[in-house]
């Protein structure tokens, strides 16, 4: 098997390990439902789609040289004051007070896994190091961890590294604090952006088909036995075991 | 109690959370019996002390400031090379081949936990954020926990921050990455003088009386009721995860 000699695995997180969208979406909902705000009126996942979209847009900014919060609870903060604040949303804004967007801000940091994702880590986790790789910063990615049940071997951020992916120091310092060459890991990631830049680094690759991410783009993936560019392709994280099982 | 603020304990490893003593000796003499080196002469806990010594010397001094490598690893193999080609060690050092010394020099990534240190932790892990704050390197630390199950929240070491305790930065790195102030963590270590440099940063203090380490000074560490310095001494993590029971 062509990863029989990577011995760490290196996980996006949003989207591939965590189902970001339906967690961040009930929790708006239920907030909407403390408040009074009737079901119908408002598009909660909409709300969720610009502050995640606001995210992705500044972190790769910020990994490009910009200038912005290198921590993600000071960036998503700042991106959902900016979204009360605009007239599309005029109508909530006066919902919110200091401490909802508190907590709702931490909302990230309690993601749920999609259904495979435990069994498929404590599997993995026998086999390989396990380790994050996100962008998102250790303490929310930690929290996630016990929240969720991720057995991670070990947590590294951008943060960490001192930008966000796709920046080079990010992809070189989760196999640097390893001791591993790159072409001994693997970026296990829903997005295939993410694992070509890893791949322009030396890292073997490992795409995983998830709902909502990679919209449009992941049907046309293909792994490089099929004249594609990525190394595997799989549907879950109980797969991939299956798939790394060294004989 | 005095520690509930506390939402996350980092641990001092080596002496603290495992016995490296014990691992590494019965690792020399395994050594010793393959090579045929007859047990009685020669004295493998005064070889395990002196490389250990020697990694004591020395990562103080890198944290002062001074020259020297920043992975362990690599200071563990420095400080082997130096020991074998010492007069004292001149009759044992032809049976090392560069395979026995790469292999050994790894014995400190296979530490076993003290009797109590794994049901500690995961009674711990319930509690509060459990992380490493350790010289030992990333993968030094990630192997070790996987081999001797030590179920961390996040592997922090000097190595990640650019230095070596007792350097500040150190300290202060692992509260920064979990979005804590120092005043919320407590270190854990069987070292008073580990202690005394994070309580010098704001850290609560927790003290875990092992055999062979601090020998001579543990006995007159005091808790702070008892007139001494100290917030919490205990003998345990088992004892140390009734204490902090939130009540």
């Amino acid at each position: 098997m062509t990863l029989d000699n990577v011995d760490a695995l290196l996980f996006d997180v949003f989207g591939t390990v965590v189902d970001w969208r339906s967690s961040v979406t009930a929790e708006l909902e239920a907030f909407a439902d403390r408040k009074g705000i009737s079901r119908g009126t408002v598009d909660w996942g909409k709300f969720a789609q610009q502050w995640r979209t606001g995210y992705i847009v500044n972190t790769r900014k910020i990994a490009e040289g910009g200038g912005g919060p290198s921590n993600v609870d000071l960036l998503h903060r700042q991106l959902l004051d900016e979204l009360l604040a605009s007239s599309e949303w005029a109508t909530i804004a006066n919902y919110w007070t200091e401490d909802d967007r508190q907590y709702l801000n931490l909302a990230w940091h309690r993601l749920k896994g999609w259904p495979d994702t435990t069994e498929g880590l404590y599997a993995l986790k026998k086999q390989r190091i396990i380790a994050t790789l996100s962008n998102g910063n250790v303490r929310l990615l930690v929290d996630m961890a016990k929240h969720s049940d991720l057995p991670w071997d070990a947590v590294f951020s951008g943060d960490l590294f001192g930008s966000y992916k796709p920046n080079p120091k990010v992809y070189l310092g989760g196999p640097q604090q390893l001791s591993l060459p790159t072409e001994k890991c693997a970026m296990v990631a829903a997005h295939i952006h993410d694992l070509r830049a890893a791949a322009s680094h030396g890292y073997k690759t490992i795409y995983v088909r998830r709902s909502g991410e990679d919209v449009g783009i992941s049907a046309d993936v293909k792994s490089k036995t099929e004249g594609g560019d990525v190394d595997i392709i799989v549907d879950s994280f109980i797969e991939l075991a299956e798939v790394l099982k060294r004989k």
